[in-house]
């Protein structure tokens, strides 16, 4: 099974090594460099080997008689010898077949395929999966109850933003969103698997002409027949965010489409076989998360229970279990519903305090991403004209209030409908934020007194976030919750302006003792002067018991006084 | 069945009538007083009648052998040949038993008791249950799924106040606490069915000597063995209530206990059996609501799942679906469960700002009671220290989130611990608030444009009320959100002070037209100039429907200028 080659190299590298040339840590360096290697030499030799995580396709010829997407049932079981994986496969046009899957893990992986079809059934086969690449960790899931983490347990901070048309723009526009991405602080994008009626779609240089389902209008549309080019656009672009580290929250459904073209009016068995596709041909990815629908109930025929029908077809027909929601408009789905993963919320009131968030978090006891906030921006419309310090507030307030929040900009270069540019103020100080946050506890930000003081998050004892937001205090005398707390525990603090992107940090040591039944204060009754102004924050951290050392040697401290 | 003394009353009332004496309307008005006076008739003559939902009481002699409080089942089934209802009986001490009824309907009942002891099984009998007195409307439902109502239809607007420990008083604090009631805007009081572990309940002046089991400390309750002096006590609070208007929001578990005598840590079979002991004593009283726990998390060994199934234990025994809910500590209940009827939260947050009951209202589609939100005092538990204008501030969030609010005073008379007296500066405020809804719509208080303008409340197109809390505009130029208006309706405006308790009419009509996307304003621009002050609220009627005159002729709207 290994070629010649790579022996080769490696006797190169061992007899090499005997000649005294290299340490014995580089020569593990270059064996390790090979292995990572290994794929693209096994694929060069015709065996398909993948990195965890990755996709691997099985591509099988069948028949292309009567109407495959409906006719033909296809599947296939993987297996490790530990896990068994069970992805559907789907028709890809012109007589293919594939099925996708994404292993978990590293090693030799078997399969065997089940169809009504004799010659797509009992095909078997075997592949060697390698670790995954530095960069990959794997699906993200939900961590520690209201957070998120991927496979391999690296937390993930979901940064988004909402770009949900870029998807159906050029080649030129794609590629400009994704080096816009790449030089954002956003990690997760919310994007429409589907396009909404428009009329620069209909005529013009932007006019579609590859849509879901074969045909290209209303009339023409049958929604009996995929239509495979459509969703390889789409899954080059998700593999393009995937490449470069983001997510992608695939909104399956939306009701923008106002029957023009029918794709919100399609009957129930269309609307399950659509979900079925999707799952067939995305779930494989990674980067995959599962938006049921934005602003649900302006799809008026569809209730609550046909959702719950939805979600569940969604759950059953994806093996790995990828992130599960739906967005409101004015009915809110209910999020404590089993196969919701997290809440995917529109209710701007909900980040004009750090409270808002958690109480969802009481309520919903899972992870808060507040998916609309309103955007940055200068259109008429009322909810794209926020300022960009109004949307840097409302960041903060999510993320003190221990939960997640979604960027999106209105601005002349129309970021929210097709990417591009983007010219707000607040990508930087959202990225700042984000900054911050990695100086902060691993497994994310928790409250620290919700009832009577919602505007502190942390970690007991070690770390604390406290944001004044538009208060505008002349100074802060240091009290914390006693939570965790004992007499003696010394911090530093570091006075933060969020919107000038500045950490000051104060030359004072602090240290607690009781004050009352609820707090510590320093026992030097120490004040922190604040300069009075809006959007000013406190950073304090423990520093007797090594919390800020062990951030400071990982690289996640941010350097002082830096924009 | 008609005594002769009665039909000599409608023969002299008949006969007086022809000699002209008398106008028929009179005639009628006596004859519907003698019907009236019918039950204390019928009562004397020795068979039983009551009015329509006051409480039938079939008392029934059997065994006092064993444990009758575990060995016998007793039940009725009552019947007017079109509703049909099934009360448990109950055992009340010296071999008498009693089954208590609320007849929905006025007319003839008939009722056949079962039981597994012979002398108890198959009693049957008839009573005539008459029209509902003036001041009983029978007990109160959800109605207009955010609000409440009496079952005769006529609405019940909640103002909640805190007594908890008000039953285990001495006779003459229980008699000035319904003293106070009367004199207060409160229609709702929570109290606990069980007393809490405290020191002075232990020894001195309040000592306990009747609990709801036998015995009279840890060492000699007997958990199998109610004790029906006890609950008589209790009964005749609820009724003492019942007869002054007042809903008892009876919290039937609490955690107060903290193991000192246990009642906080029966077990499972203990805790549904006396479930069922106080539904079968307490269902037929008419202004019973159910609160299943206060505080209810800080019961450490009771989980969700435990509360699932109490909730059902009540739901199944109670006849008539008196209201149900749950008051959490640190873990709020799933309030969407179907046998939640409605929400009743402690999270003092949620009333700071209008929109926080708004969205409640929208997660959960039932009504909003903010069971506690701190209490106005001066204690040094930090949940006691609230000043009357913030609890005033509270209160008018939650209505103008069109929810309801319960109010508690923990100032030196100490009521939320044993009523008697109010000495607060809130109550009167909430009076006026309370004065103020009664010109709002019938059916309750709507969101009027929730998402953007969360501090207006009211019916589109007919009343808003705007309510302005802490800020402080120095005037409010006309404008309101667009839905169910058309250009020349006419308007009048009342400026309110919420917490001087004045209304100064404006002498200007307002008359709309379009503004924009999403308002109407005065078509002449007119402004309305306010004091500077916070607590400033507004009140625009509709004056060119009739809507403002109709609620003039019910006597509901307010003279103006008053405190």
């Amino acid at each position: 099974m290994w070629g010649g080659s790579v022996k080769t190299a490696f006797c190169i590298l061992i007899t090499y090594s005997y000649t005294g040339k290299m340490k014995r840590s580089k020569i593990i360096r270059k064996c390790l460099m090979l292995l990572l290697l290994l794929p693209c030499y096994l694929a060069v030799k015709g065996q398909q080997a993948i990195h965890q995580w990755d996709v691997f396709e099985l591509t099988l010829k069948g028949t292309d008689a009567g109407n495959p997407f409906l006719d033909v049932q296809l599947s296939a079981e993987f297996t490790n010898g530990r896990h068994i994986f069970k992805p559907d496969g789907f028709y890809d046009g012109d007589g293919t077949y594939k099925i996708r899957f994404m292993p978990d893990t590293a090693g030799t992986w078997t399969y065997i395929t089940k169809s009504n079809h004799a010659e797509l059934d009992h095909k078997k086969g075997t592949f060697i999966c390698t670790k995954a690449l530095t960069n990959v960790h794997g699906p993200v899931a939900v961590s520690h109850q209201y957070h998120f983490a991927y496979a391999d347990s690296t937390p993930f901070t979901p940064f988004g933003t909402t770009i949900y048309e870029w998807a159906f723009k050029d080649k030129e526009r794609r590629a400009q969103t994704i080096e816009t991405l790449r030089a954002s602080p956003f990690n997760k994008v919310r994007m429409l698997a589907i396009p909404p009626y428009k009329a620069n779609y209909v005529e013009g240089p932007g006019k579609l002409t590859v849509f879901p389902f074969v045909g290209t209008s209303k009339e023409t549309f049958d929604f009996s027949h995929f239509n495979p080019e459509f969703f390889k656009n789409l899954e080059n672009d998700i593999k393009d965010l995937a490449e470069n580290g983001i997510e992608a929250d695939l909104i399956l459904f939306s009701p923008y489409d106002k029957g023009k073209w029918g794709f919100d009016m399609m009957n129930d068995a269309t609307n399950i076989l659509y979900l079925k596709y999707m799952v067939a041909r995305f779930a494989a990815y990674h980067n995959i998360w599962w938006s049921m629908c934005n602003e649900n109930s302006f799809i008026k025929h569809l209730t609550d229970e046909d959702w719950d029908r939805y979600f569940q077809v969604v759950q059953k027909a994806d093996p790995y279990g990828h992130l599960r929601s739906i967005h409101n408009a004015d009915r809110i789905y209910d999020y404590t519903k089993p196969w919701v993963t997290h809440v995917s919320l529109q209710y701007y009131n909900v980040v004009k305090s750090p409270w808002g968030t958690s109480l969802l978090r009481d309520i919903y006891k899972k992870p808060i991403v507040n998916d609309e906030i309103n955007y940055e921006g200068n259109i008429s419309k009322r909810w794209g004209q926020l300022s960009g310090q109004e949307m840097t507030f409302r960041f903060w307030n999510a993320y003190i209030g221990c939960g997640y929040a979604t960027h999106g900009e209105t601005l002349p270069t129309d970021w929210i409908s097709g990417g591009g540019k983007l010219i707000g103020e607040s990508p930087a100080r959202i990225a700042f934020l984000k900054k911050i946050l990695e100086t902060g506890p691993r497994e994310g930000l928790e409250p620290i007194d919700r009832f009577f003081t919602p505007n502190i998050a942390g970690k007991y004892g070690n770390y604390y976030l406290i944001y004044f937001g538009t208060d505008t205090p002349p100074d802060w005398q240091f009290k914390l919750p006693k939570a965790m707390l004992a007499p003696g525990m010394k911090f530093k603090v570091d006075v933060i302006d969020t919107w000038n992107m500045t950490i000051t940090p104060m030359d004072k040591i602090f240290e607690v003792k009781v004050m009352d039944t609820y707090s510590f204060d320093d026992k030097q009754q120490q004040k922190i002067k604040l300069p009075g102004k809006p959007y000013m924050a406190l950073r304090i951290i423990r520093i007797d018991n090594g919390f800020a050392d062990k951030k400071k040697a990982k690289g996640n401290e941010l350097n002082e006084d830096q924009p």
